[in-house]
């Protein structure tokens, strides 16, 4: 390989990852920020679309056995907090019953597990990558990352995606947690411990 | 710059910051593990020493206005939950008082505002780089990375570390949610209302 292709490719792989860092970084900012739980999941929808130039991410959370949309780039107000998925329906709640992460690059539309909705937009793209949302060993949700068109996602968006989907859920359960209890928490009885959490 | 050594440089940059990335990747799974809180903070000190090659990693928390050592790479048994230090005590107070990040390059201990114990190792270390460990918006503790020879610290170590201590903190305030709690909470409901968290 001539030298300055290497250069150039170098610079691409460096920029792409100083990137994926920056996302990190910026997710664990909010969960130490004082917000809204919608507000800091809003916020990680729209940096993830920012981050890897997807035309959608929607997040979901599991509430009663289902999957309740939660969170959208692009917010119809009459969508979140309504569509609803069992465990296991569509892709969304394949990734969810499976715990696994899914990737697809072209064509989602065509996958036998696929779940038409006549009101989300993104029923007819291309590309769907999507990670569990994990609190404290379960899955609490999903969240998917979609492109118009056909897309191919590495190793590294794969890996970013999942670990997206730990912050994720580590900022919902932090929500959960009222002031007073944390207040009250005596943190060095904790951490002398050393039985498990939970 | 001649191609070679451009070459050298941006493979240097790159491999150091996919370091970086998986050392967040895999503080992030942590988050979501069932694991006692000691254990947690322990693999957070051991993989900041070898992600930074540092000589040592040290953690506070804040219990009762005091900062306590909670977790060491090289675990002397009689200092964890023993050291103490008040806030704004020592360099590890000041980080904890002024909730910013502290960075010396060479001769920490000739810092006016250091404490000698006369029990820890680190003391004689000449490289110091420490950041506040933060739960919702407020000091829980402190995070040290020490070397004994004089180390430079970069701005992406400084980024880094500032991002450790939030991510330590949301780790420590998830130890103390109990599982009843977390079971019971109504996700979409909270996801519903926008109302500040706390």
């Amino acid at each position: 390989m001539k030298p300055v292709s290497r250069t150039r490719e170098l610079e691409a792989q460096l920029a792409d990852t100083e990137k994926q860092l920056r996302l990190l970084q910026k997710i664990s900012r909010f969960m130490v920020r004082e917000m809204s739980l919608s507000d800091a999941l809003q916020r990680i929808v729209s940096l993830v679309v920012e981050f890897t130039n997807a035309d959608s991410c929607l997040l979901y959370l599991l509430q009663d056995k289902e999957l309740v949309l939660c969170s959208s780039n692009n917010p119809q107000p009459e969508t979140i907090g309504k569509v609803k998925l069992a465990l296991g329906e569509g892709l969304t709640g394949w990734v969810a019953r499976e715990r696994r992460l899914l990737s697809i690059s072209r064509e989602a539309y065509l996958d036998p597990r696929f779940k038409h909705f006549s009101d989300l937009p993104e029923d007819t793209y291309e590309a769907f990558l999507s990670a569990p949302i994990i609190i404290r060993n379960h899955v609490a949700g999903v969240i998917n990352v979609q492109h118009r068109d056909p897309h191919a996602h590495s190793g590294g968006d794969m890996e970013l995606l999942t670990t997206i989907g730990e912050m994720a859920g580590s900022l919902t359960a932090l929500a959960t947690l009222d002031s007073a209890t944390l207040a009250r928490a005596d943190l060095l009885d904790l951490v002398m411990q050393p039985a498990p959490r939970g």
